[in-house]
């Protein structure tokens, strides 16, 4: 006897009938300098000493689910390293944005595609510069999240908050979704709050992080834009219509992130749903969150990212990333941040780890682009 | 009418007829690793940002007082360096020991040398890396310790101390020197004492720091060394005679510093002068002294020894020494201490610079003594 599943029916395991991963790697992880760069940003790196980088981690994640059935947007810059990094994914499914016009247009492409192509699609939308600790957990996140977006909801997924951060928008949950057990209406998404309001969010337990995960129709997404922008959404399903116009149109394009264009007004009109979930999230959003990520919780010491043969400490504690292969030696300094690569060093703390953006900037401006 | 000074003559500037200068140049500089190491030892590099190495200094200071009177003690290993730095030194008077033997061998064997040589020499020995503010005010000084020198005292010259080192041996300052304004009998040299003893003795006016300058005619520092062990100042002067023997006598020779040998006993036979003297004297001794060096006093910011357009900061202060090359990025930290050099990286605080030398001599016990 074979087995077999229908669109709609949920399995355990195994691929997702139907369902494409759709993964937009861009974003340059300023914040993430020296390491991150924009000839080679984050998601292009080993950012976990895992030896996948996050890219590939996040192909790794997703390959279970959906298979071949894996679609990158990525800017032109990065196409050739994406498809080296990849070497299991066809280049055709590999689309290069002529120019960064934002969330809504690199993911609303790829959905006039997969519209094109697929009619049973469902689509999921994960940025590739994520980590994820369980990724069975994950799995079955997505699984019932397709589900919900089978039955047209655009579902997103709600990261459960381990601390009240800023730096995230929230997604704020209503009531059960009838025949969806696990998933929830969506009241609505908030945007980065205080220290103070998230920290009300998390007292009431009915907020989620908005990780920018979105499954959906991609017919349901494209219909959603229209309601708000039809032009954009049919200028989107033209140029899947005909590719060669990609280039002339693409500039054309509003710059706007998908959660302002669409999933804050579905929301509003009821139309959003959300799976709660809680399987080891983090974004990496600076060296403070990768030295979190990475510390052995059982040691006040200093934690490498690398060869740790190359790191000599004394009295110190921090993270140390001695990428240009050079030794590395850090006295007395707590919590300190040292990324030492073969063009730039950056000395920081974690404390101070957001600051690293305005050294950027900063070298940008007196003629040292070259290093950013 | 032509000028001329005789032996005993002091004259108000120009060189000082018979005087030698005697440069110990050794020693690994072993706290400020890594830019001092034991194949390129601090004598050997810029630590000011002058543009001359600390050995070079050491000569343009003393030129104008020896003319070419001017002898090096070094290890084997450095002579060459040694050479190519001195241009204007005759090879010849690049001594290199076969092994490291302490002060007393080093600069005994330049005394017995110059016994020889000249009969009506006096030489003062004057280590390799130190740096002096004030060339003129040190060649005063000089002048006065050589008069002295000539009525057969050793003479050494006590640097007035500007805060209560612990780190410094103190000469006791006693009398006025009968015949010499401006020199004083020494009572006593002292070692290393605690903070609270250093505080007591610069309340006294009577203390100066031991820099390990002595000015002295050879005959009598090589007798003073006879009465204690005239064994050593006997192999001494037969090595002078022969310098042939230098290889197989040399290893036989007691291992001992000058201070220990000859400088002490001889304050307690009351046949030591000093020449109390202020010129801005540094040692170096670590990453804290360098800094307080270079630092700008008007700026509450990052000093730099090199290539300031290498180094960004933001809301730090401390020394910077970005000597690979490549941009160094310094955000959030106070004091710090970053050294960049092309195969080792050095971050500590100020406050913590004593504790590098642990890290060298962990580095030689795990097998990399290639980077000491």
């Amino acid at each position: 006897m074979t087995a077999t599943t229908s669109p709609g029916t949920a399995s355990l395991d195994g691929p997702i009938e139907g369902f494409w991963a759709v993964v937009p790697a861009g974003g340059a992880g300023t914040r993430l300098w020296p390491l991150s760069r924009s000839a080679s940003p984050k998601f292009l790196r080993d950012l976990t000493g895992s030896g996948r980088t996050l890219l590939q981690g996040t192909h790794d994640r997703l390959a279970p689910l959906v298979e071949d059935r894996f679609v990158v947007v990525t800017g032109r810059a990065h196409r050739d390293a994406v498809c080296a990094q990849l070497p299991d994914v066809d280049d055709a499914s590999v689309v290069a944005e002529p120019s960064a016009r934002d969330s809504m247009a690199a993911i609303g492409l790829a959905a006039a595609m997969l519209e094109r192509r697929d009619p049973d699609a469902v689509m999921g939308s994960f940025a590739a510069d994520h980590v994820i600790a369980d990724p069975v957990a994950f799995g079955a996140s997505v699984r019932l999240a397709c589900a919900a977006a089978r039955d047209d909801w655009l579902v997103t997924i709600g990261i459960e908050p381990t601390f009240a951060s800023p730096a995230f928008g929230y997604v704020h949950l209503g009531d059960d979704l009838a025949g969806h057990p696990g998933a929830h209406a969506v009241v609505e998404f908030v945007e980065k709050p205080s220290v103070d309001v998230a920290t009300g969010y998390l007292a009431t337990g009915r907020y989620r992080w908005n990780a920018g995960m979105f499954v959906v129709r991609p017919t349901v997404l494209l219909d959603l834009l229209a309601e708000g922008d039809p032009g954009f959404a049919a200028a989107l399903r033209a140029i899947a219509a005909d590719p060669d116009t990609l280039e002339a149109a693409w500039a054309g394009l509003p710059k706007i992130a998908l959660d302002h264009a669409v999933a804050e007004p579905a929301a509003a009109a009821g139309r959003v749903a959300v799976v709660p979930a809680s399987f080891g999230w983090d974004d990496i959003g600076d060296f403070d969150s990768l030295a979190t990520l990475l510390e052995d919780t059982d040691s006040a010491s200093i934690t490498v990212l690398g060869d740790a043969d190359l790191v000599r400490s004394s009295a110190a504690t921090g993270l140390v990333v001695p990428a240009s292969g050079k030794v590395v030696a850090v006295v007395g300094l707590d919590d300190v941040v040292v990324v030492d690569t073969p063009d730039a060093l950056l000395v920081t703390t974690r404390a101070r780890a957001q600051d690293v953006k305005a050294i950027v900037a900063a070298l940008k401006d007196s003629g040292r682009a070259d290093l950013t």
